[in-house]
């Protein structure tokens, strides 16, 4: 008995960003599969997938994100149990599509007996039966290699600099908030045709408190500074260089960034910066109530609609960024 | 160089039960380490050991609970970050002691495409450098069987029995409430040298609607009923058993379980109930307005201290229960 | 140089179970594959394949049951190595096809420092290259979570069910023989619009000597009872059940199971036990000289037929069951 | 919390050559404890320590041969299932001890589409938890590396030099059976100062029939022929060669052989050959009814107890060999 | 979603042996894909594929064989850094491509606590993320063993059988070098319906030192002798073994062999020695200024071209060589 | 029998840096162990051990450095081989040393279908047997995430800053020579009491060509500067930054690295630039004819020494670092 071999894409989605996971299916022209979501009692989370996904090339998006009194350990272990689910379901392929990578800051031990919570999760998705991982804008290129897998890294970049280009004028600058991030801000002012700077921590030898100034590295007055990273979380280091900035003559403050926590204090904080303009994509999902009037939200569907379909239909991925995706 | 080898016991506690933990290390005579565990703003957790794990046996308490507004997924994170910093740094041996082990229920597929957690669980549990799980009454012994490593399997059954045995008459009657848990119930029995008798679901044949009544096997009249079951979860099951107890002439009805989940309207459930005892035991923490005047709450602590001294130290974990701790 | 993938089924089976086998191979209109099943001189077991299995999906079908001298560990032997020289072969899918799956009630540890066997046999499976396995109506449903790939779990129930209804009258029972398989009686009970019922363990207190004697729960005079298990294995206590329903007032007794194992002396009790008929399938070979009136041999190469089709095909096997294979 | 280490050794043994394990144990200075092996009614096997393995040092002694009615793989898979339960009874440190290794032969594909069986039972022991093998005299050294893990290698080749120099002639000569075995002929050629020579397949050219006869390299005429090989299974090759050795003006002839596996026809082969004397060792059990006048066996226990006991106290093995126990 | 699955053939070949590459992927008719394989200046390797690997079938090609100023282990970890990063770009299935096996030699410990290097190698293999490896005429059929994963495993036997038909008498003698080989030689001379013989070390007895000559197993006198062994290394073995061959009376020797690794004093032996002519296949790659005019290369590039599409297209590869790959 | 655990330490070197291995043993008061390695004529390596490791605790040292015509990638497999070779000689932990870890800087894809050698090496290692490293100033602190173990992570900066404390004024810049390693400068400047500053690409914008010219952040006019780095291979980027800097009004220049590769025209560049001093350490073999004027080597064994000795006897190495040694 012989059959030609084909093959079938399943896009799910968990709870933690809903509205994005429908744009991916819109832009790709398929529906989301049900996966039948429930909480106990208790907590406890279940899913049931609704149609078979046996032999299909499933897709299982979350967003390692809080959602509705759930905590981004609640979005993890949800990814977690409906890859177990899938795999059980006899998938042929499942990759977890990550929009946002929780514990991507603790890539590394700043000190002694901590954890390398980056690597511990590449570990458990494997564990659950993920074959591959598709995300954006990884904290650090070298998540990558945590993962004993393909992992497919995307960019938020060009959606960025695209909208920045209608918005600047043409001798802006990029700015570093601080000085672990100057590569990225080279990277964006390539784009731009934009000079680069950088906060960094001006030590202030005899001055009795410890207490570190910041200090800015290249010329920024007059000029509209653009700050980007990759994440704005209680957006304090953000607020303060914005203010540096602002206070060196910078003519205008905004900021670009892929993943928009926005946690505790990040709300207040950015409303009472001097920044005009903070511009995040829908990585992580933004409630109306946190949303303000500086704020703008571009969406990443586009990206991840043609790299998911490039994924299933095994074309090029690095083509879609010119090979730019790479960190 | 050669050096006589010694092992160092080190006992440490997640954030989900710590007044057990520190039961439980009182009994041993030792001190609870200091993990130093931190939520940072979008609720990821860290921790980081004060003191040198190297070489060390290292014992990571945490009952896979709901607590101060964080959940089961939150307390089974927690404990995979802390295992994940003992193994980098350089603990010689880890132990997960789980006094309630989450999504125990989740066993096996009740239906197509569903996950079986608990197996999920014990996966990454492994993945992160456990090597063996120390935990008690299990919702089903197969899941030993889904660990790669030894299970410690204790149980509570002596604590409850010798309970029970100051409070009940020499006629009591031990009570599964369904039709799948009466060898649990069979094993009370004999310890309380009682009878036996089982709620089960009556086929009520020739009746439109679908609402299965329930039944009784064994005789109840007159009798103290002991309901017994592992956990009590939201507590519908139980307080229907409770009712036809009393609805069939029982005299006295009361529970005794070891995990005293109380999700949803359990507490209520309980206080409006028939049963005229509660008797749970301390693997859950149960906050002090979950407490009401039926509930008794007996102490693991004893239990989990002779276990622990006895793997650090080699000597037999059956012995302490007289072989009776497997399913 | 680009080729559209095809895949070939390719059907071999043990020497335990040939008869079902190629009744299976029947069903699903092929032929099976000769694998060249020698035995040395010393007991060691060789295969060899005929026909090139590269790229192939194969599936082996093999029952873990004595046969022709050769025992339950000869069968599983014969199976891994099989499985080893596929996989060297250049399989590109090798499933395990198990309709008597081996060491099965070895699911838990009943003491300590016993084996949990079941799970050693998943490992063994595992590492010799099987990424599913298929079998039917396992001891309990936890054992598919011993096993880390997809499980393929199917029923025999159907076809029992089926013969059933077109023998007992409207009235029956049916009744679990001991009181850890109620759950099961009640399914059965459910699809033949029956009662149920369950035999326990009395506890005769005061009684000096520690025999237990058997009770019955529900009502069983005047019925036909029908007793359900999964197997039967010496049918001690398949045939004391029968008795105390006879005694009890059973108007007629019956067993209806899916593995008929028949060892020691299984054969002896039933023909003399006050059973009118014994209802198995052929999961396990029974040969002539183990058959006796009572005895009917239904078959469940459909089944497998119709599931082994759906693998192959990648279409849904829980359709085929409605959903109701899984435990 | 600090205590010294100690490790304790743990004797046990599947029964398949108990008579060597008593004697090993003898040896050594220690009792064999109890593994409860029982065979159930079908034939599955389980184990059950009496005593706590945790934290010991376990060596479970397991000839891969067939005994009592029991095949060879009815003792390989009683060898998994006590490792099994020793793992989950938390043994430190599990080493599988084979004084006759199955399947050994099989240790490469001698044609497309076989298994390579040595290397699947070294899999299969390492997925039941054995860390290392200790076995003599394996068919071939490659079999070391199919293991990922420590291989303790022992020879018989001292004690049967020791007892050959008591017995033969000062010229004698030592002779390969067939023409791959002609390096272990070389070795012990050496140790007993005598010549070599070799059994071969001469071709007979233009001969019509396939038969291929024998020829000897090496002169024997006159000789005392020793006839060296790893293992004795049916002694077809090896009378054959004895035949030929006497044909050739052998003045006598006789076998030194490890592994007396003894299979069909060869009591009765070896009864009626040319040879005056077959030398064999215990690592197989031989029953009173399968020895016979010229057989003389030979105690590797002394071999086995004091590796043993090397390995236990972590002292050279080598030195036992002076470094002549590799392949 | 559904697509018919294609599968697309990537053949890139490492440094080691650019020529043979070149013409494997001629006779399969395809273009070897573009590598960019760079030296840094510290002598650290790096590889960037030019083309997307997505969903491809990848071959890597590479001898383990040192190459201009690079050294065996330069080659081995070439190519493994190739497969890891087609693994990161997502190939679908890797397969190592090693016409010489480095390490070959060393598949078994020959002393104490010395590495099995062949061994480690396949693991090295496998953890880079080869699923296969095709390779030719390896030093020792066990080390297919050594690969958890399938082996195709080829033989230049029938090339070099061809050819030395066509140059050697009807009654020539295929000669083993040493005794460890004679079942080579065997097979040789079974195609080439030839006559075997074998060197071996004939023991001095009484002789003060410890010189150990060469003795000649077989009629030699008057013949064309052809060494046949695996590989020519040094050199050492194969030039004593012609000159005690020509000393001997045999007519004309030869030497016929798969691998000609021709290391050190390999050229000025082979030139100065007695034989004739050197037949090796270019498997190694042989600079100009290594050959010599007793030299003939032929070459294995059909038969890795036949293999490689068998393995491409599913089709047998025992087929090929009819079954004769096998060791 | 029971017997107190003793661990013995054993320390091995490759032939990579063999007098830091010598430095390290002095410092520690223990002697190298004989690892006999010596390499085949085809550049094959093997080693062999003298002595018994058994249930040694083995440590196994080994720059990944070119020397005496070998390349990096001998280095890396011949401490692969020394590990393979303990672990089969049954050494209970093999702790791999890498004073010089190969390939670090292809920590991450810089661009598509780019391998991650770094974490392939941390696979490689892990695969033959390491359970643990000890390295040094890794190129990136993720590195340690690559590897499934713990990582003792070192840092040379004590020893670096020791010594430059002694030769710089009080008002010194530490420069970072490229805006990727800004916060190590920082750290630097923290223990100095120094300011910081950094090169970094300006932008030339209306600029016909694509040449980028460097800047420099922060003041350097008449101040002493020293540029840090994890290494110096080819010295471009160094001595390009040297010179800006004296361009641009430093009083004096110059460098402070852990690792001196120095690769291809490192050293005429260093001898030939602006800089006065080269400080590097010895965790790279530097040959005599690669030592210059401007060179000053400081010695990492006391680091090296202190950090085993902790180890080996399971005390704090952070302690040694007062906790600054993570990145």
């Amino acid at each position: 008995m012989e059959l030609v071999t084909k093959k079938r894409l399943h896009l799910f989605t968990g709870r933690a960003n809903e509205p994005l996971a429908a744009e991916i299916a819109a832009e790709m022209g398929v529906e989301l599969g049900e996966a039948n979501l429930v909480d106990f009692a208790n907590g406890e989370i279940k899913c049931q997938f609704r149609d078979s996904l046996r032999g299909g090339d499933v897709f299982m998006i979350q967003s390692h994100a809080s959602f509705e009194g759930r905590s981004v350990n609640d979005s993890i272990m949800e990814q977690l149990i409906m890859i177990d689910a899938a795999r059980r379901a006899s998938a042929k392929r499942i990759t977890a599509v990550i929009p946002f990578y929780g514990y991507a800051r603790q890539d590394r031990k700043a000190a002694g007996r901590e954890p390398i919570t980056a690597k511990l999760l590449a570990q458990l998705f494997k564990g659950a039966g993920a074959e591959r991982i598709v995300s954006i804008d990884l904290h650090s290129g070298q998540i990558q290699g945590f993962f004993d897998g393909p992992v497919d890294h995307l960019t938020a970049m060009p959606v960025l600099i695209k909208h920045l280009k209608g918005i600047i004028p043409s001798d802006s600058v990029v700015v570093s908030p601080d000085s672990g991030r100057v590569k990225v801000a080279e990277r964006y002012a390539k784009h731009l045709d934009a000079d680069v700077a950088s906060i960094y921590k001006k030590r202030s030898r005899n001055i009795v408190n410890e207490v570190e100034a910041l200090g800015i590295m290249g010329d920024v007055d007059g000029k509209t500074c653009v700050i980007v990273d990759d994440m704005i979380d209680t957006a304090g280091t953000l607020c303060s260089a914005a203010e540096i900035l602002t206070v060196n003559g910078a003519s205008d403050v905004m900021a670009a960034t892929t993943h928009g926590v926005f946690s505790g204090p990040a709300i207040d904080r950015m409303k009472n910066s001097t920044m005009s303009k903070v511009i995040v994509t829908n990585t992580v999902p933004i409630p109306s109530e946190k949303q303000f009037d500086k704020l703008e939200i571009l969406s990443v569907a586009p990206v991840f609609g043609d790299a998911l379909d490039a994924v299933f239909a095994d074309s090029s991925v690095s083509e879609i960024f010119d090979g730019e995706n790479q960190s």
